[in-house]
């Protein structure tokens, strides 16, 4: 396979979707939704293969299960699609309109971001929820995912290509690239000409190869090194719950809390009874000395602990004299992901809001709202932990670039 | 010197630059303004020895000008910081504020994009120009100059923050880079734990190093290889002065003409006229076969010619059949910069506007406008050539980013 071949189709496929009015890119989610179901007996089939090699290979159990397609999880594909559908088509809304003096008129019009990359990993589901938002966009998507879903994607690819062609839509709309070696994979990262965007979905190891080695535009998403701060002033009542929800209501995600940082004033109101509870949970904590004293159960936490997004039940614990330490303690180790302040001292939460850099800050919440659903933008396609087009959760509106129009009757610069 | 450290003194200033108030941060620009005025014979003296070099080194004319500054051009300098102080600051800005239904109020809020690398040439005011609208957004700056302008540069960046010392500001919030070897340059681009978004300025062959180098996000700038399309409905006479104007106004800018595209249908009678007006400017003309035909002084345009941005009194000339033909050869050979078309039909016109792939896309203007003040945003960073984050003339939003403060009372995730 030539990536120039895929960048060219791709290229060619792209004024074709700008051209799309809502009511038709709808028309085509919901027809690429339905062609889904009735080709599951097709995909399951090229599912099983992937299975098969996985446990051949050895793979883990947990990532065997995310491998795996049921018939259930492909009507949850389609549904996905069908909720895409029900979402405000960003594109083509008016962003200003404005006349200069000169007598031209500037129309700052929403556009799609053209030709995005998506590389993700063995999650089969990824290709049907890529694809839907891309193309709601007005959007060409290029997939590229694991190497261990390749016969699942490839048989997901082609039921929505197919069901392009049927309505009558450019099927190069989604393409996937099915050399999965890691040269292609770079190549793919630098095919400036024909990419416009790469966004990277995946674990912590995936999203360095790509911001390394990536020369297209990247948005940068999902590694959470989050914290929660337990101010003097804090409601203990109210910390604990949150911080067991942050912790372990699922411990696999992006926006789960990692690390305890704890004002010393209330250490021993706070630690014994949260240690209690997260025993219960077999959460394992590392602490520094002075909470090591308290909770002599807990381990001895080193300097790489403080950096270190556990997806775990694993704990780091802190303990600091003030606000302003928490703030730079957090600073200094967070990814830029979700902080959390558990406080009754107002100006410590604004001082904690404004000064603590990430994507969301919380004031007396659990850091798990960081989500699309959760902040009522619906499906997402990741969480964005850099600070360049768009931060946080990512709607549809992080699928758009915007251009100017201008309207002259022969207007020349002096 | 140690990049690490000029990194973590930029991030140690960054969350003071947060702090500030626009009355502050315009009280410290106005200082440093009449701080550059009242250094004017240090760094004049510091600009010699650059000049001097120059000479020695033989530097072309033109860059040797570029190069030089005199007790006007400071002034100017100066000047150009007191105009960033009349723009309105962006930062703080809430952009969004919503209540969900679990009653978490979620504020998204404009924040500075954090540290700002920016990468240029030997031009000694980008030093002043770029840390008056990073300052103005509350961002920290990161400079890296052309090497041949380090004395100039050193000498504007130490008034600079000398005067920051002097009202009280940490003057970190300006730094240069004093080592200009290649290898400091392209570790810079890779200084991702600190510096958040990289800039480069300059011509193409210094965007295409950082593009291809930088691990930190980019925001690509500047490059145009610009078109205009004369359609068969154009109005000839408001056609000749929009491509002269376009093509030789001042040729050394990204938002001039490289290219005419024109419809058969009006090739006989637009190319004569517009030859006789094009050599009177000492134009050259490279041109397909068919305009050769019309136009004997034409030279062949070879494919390069289609893709180059010349920059200099050189223009090729292409006949296409159709609007449709124009905008596929205008998308394949562009740079997402600026493009025009000359026509009396509005249904080419829009299809034009919606089809072309650029930052700006005008009907029946010159493309000389895309500029920060041409289009009432005041002084720009650049022109962004990408879709991710800013398109077009970059004003003071493009150095912004945003953040979502979420007030809870106790909320946890289901």
């Amino acid at each position: 396979m030539i990536l120039e071949e895929l960048g060219m189709a791709a290229k060619k496929a792209e004024p074709q979707l700008i051209k799309l009015s809502t009511e038709e890119k709808n028309k085509a989610l919901l027809a690429v939704a339905d062609g889904l179901v009735a080709d599951a007996e097709m995909i399951l089939a090229e599912n099983a293969k992937d299975i098969e090699n996985a446990k051949v290979n050895h793979m883990a159990a947990g990532l065997i299960d995310r491998l795996l397609l049921t018939k259930e999880r492909i009507e949850a594909m389609a549904e996905g699609l069908r909720e895409v559908v029900a979402l405000e088509d960003p594109i083509g809304e008016i962003l200003e309109t404005f006349e200069r003096p000169n007598g031209l008129k500037v129309v700052q019009k929403r556009v799609p971001l053209g030709v995005i990359g998506i590389i993700y990993e063995s999650r089969p589901n990824v290709t049907a929820d890529a694809f839907g938002l891309c193309f709601k966009t007005g959007n060409v998507v290029i997939l590229k995912g694991g190497k261990d879903a390749i016969h699942s994607n490839l048989s997901i690819t082609n039921s929505i290509r197919n069901t392009l062609a049927k309505v009558g839509i450019v099927e190069d709309a989604v393409q996937l690239i099915t050399d999965t070696d890691r040269e292609t994979t770079k190549a793919f990262m630098k095919l400036n000409n024909y990419v416009d965007v790469l966004i990277p979905r995946g674990g912590a190891g995936l999203i360095k190869t790509v911001v390394e080695n990536a020369t297209i535009p990247v948005i940068e998403t999902g590694t959470g090194n989050c914290h929660i701060f337990v101010d003097e002033s804090a409601d203990i009542d109210m910390a604990i719950p949150i911080i067991i929800n942050a912790k372990t209501q699922r411990i696999g995600v992006c926006n789960a809390c990692e690390s305890l940082v704890v004002h010393e004033n209330v250490k021993e109101q706070l630690l014994p009874k949260l240690a209690e509870q997260l025993k219960a949970k077999n959460v394992v904590m590392k602490a520094d000395e002075k909470i090591c004293q308290i909770l002599p159960e807990a381990e001895v936490a080193t300097e790489e602990d403080w950096g270190t997004e556990y997806l775990d039940y694993i704990i780091s614990m802190k303990t600091v004299a003030s606000v302003e330490e928490a703030i730079e303690h957090i600073n200094k180790y967070n990814t830029k992901h979700s902080e959390a302040i558990i406080t009754g001292n107002m100006k410590n939460a604004e001082k904690f809001l404004n000064e603590v850099d990430a994507a969301a800050v919380y004031v007396n919440a659990s850091t798990r709202f960081t989500d699309g659903f959760e902040f009522g933008f619906g499906a997402e396609i990741g969480i964005s932990t850099q600070k360049l087009h768009a931060r946080g959760p990512m709607g549809l509106k992080a699928l758009t670039s915007y251009k100017y129009n201008i309207y002259g009757n022969g207007q020349i610069r002096k």
